[in-house]
């Protein structure tokens, strides 16, 4: 995460009022998110029962697109319009609540879905903090 | 679209009650609003008084992401999650609305700021008349 | 592809001395794959024989991550990089070639595959024409 | 790191004679490296004299794209195929190259272009060192 509080640090106009650590872990959160979704979906496709993984897998490819997008919209500061932070954020929070509800039901018998059901409620709840955070 | 529609076709399960003239009509605007706002931003780089246009750019360039990625997500129907459509096609019109209200101020100064400002509605609008279609 | 040819003729400044209708043909070749793609992956997602397909599913969400990436990237023409532009188209080529031959051996039996094959040899095609005429 | 480690650790299949550690690295360094180009060209966008810095931003765009699928491919094991890998490393390694370059001639005058201009350094030696390893 150093790299993206360096980037914060170095942003040449005022970042606002922003809560800056609920900022640098939700931008984390969402590009971790979307590259262990990218995994899991493709672990799920390597399974022999891939034909009982396959909601998991579709849920999981969204996650990892919602995810990635909602990360390089954080990740910009200048013209802030919190009319469009708010409403991915939003779809961020309930992908990765759908996502990590799929990917739960399978965490007793996959690893992998296990450690991405964690993944997913750990962006939840970064983008439900600063949601909150906006006010 | 000819080669949506042909998907849509395709598509071996149920597509459930969707309306597919809707559906075709909004992935196709997600995708031609995405490539639009990647060329208006680069567009808007090129132009002598940048410094004018960096609320604008930035705009096209966050739209870009979400329409690409509501695009990918309209494009799949295994395990749909009607709740991660409505969201992303929320997130989607609001941000085609703001990207396109930003191009429109410099419309009559610069073609691709015209350009990309109608494509930003026909996005909004289908985003806005499928969202309605899903009841 | 009119938007594609439209944003083509507003930009700025000089395009230098690429081949237009070839730059125009790739980009809307690229993002017309990469939405078949996805749709690939998805319809063969769905399929009960989606064991037979993994390594198909693979290939095409390759080909839908490479192809979008490519027609971002021609869509950009402000401080042209040659050696960036040769090195994604060739990617592009090599994926769209690979995600062809995979879809091709299941296009007697799913009708998406044999529709995303045709869509992945159009698109190889045209990387490996602009590609011949960037010289 | 530790989530793309763990992910790697659950793959259900072979991994086949990849070497994991710069693997698992040229993953990270590809997100990290897509987080940094996307911040920097925002952040380009917010400088008084942006103008000076339109080719920066382009190469920071086009950076964050390749480098973003460059990891998700990477992520990828499922029907493993050399000559994709291959080719989008190549790519990435090249943008990585470009960039590197065109944000260390502004590294004096704007810290967010030296800490991403090390970022892209950082990227395009782990492409090159998985490159290599894959003989």
């Amino acid at each position: 995460m150093t790299h993206i509080k360096e980037m914060l640090e170095t942003y040449p106009k005022d970042l606002g009022h922003i809560d800056r650590e609920k900022l640098a872990e939700c931008i984390a959160a969402c590009f971790d998110c979307a590259q262990t979704c990218t995994a899991c979906a493709d672990a799920c496709l390597s399974e022999d029962k891939v034909a009982d993984l396959s909601k998991c897998i579709r849920s999981n490819l969204d996650c990892a697109d919602i995810c990635e997008t909602s990360g390089r919209i954080l990740s910009r500061h200048t013209g802030y319009d919190a009319n469009v932070t708010r409403s991915i954020l939003e779809a961020c929070r309930t992908v990765c609540r759908s996502c990590g509800d799929n990917c739960e039901e399978h965490s007793g018998m996959h690893e992998h879905c296990r450690v991405c059901a964690e993944m997913c409620r750990r962006c939840e709840k970064a983008c439900d903090e600063l949601i909150s955070s906006l006010g």
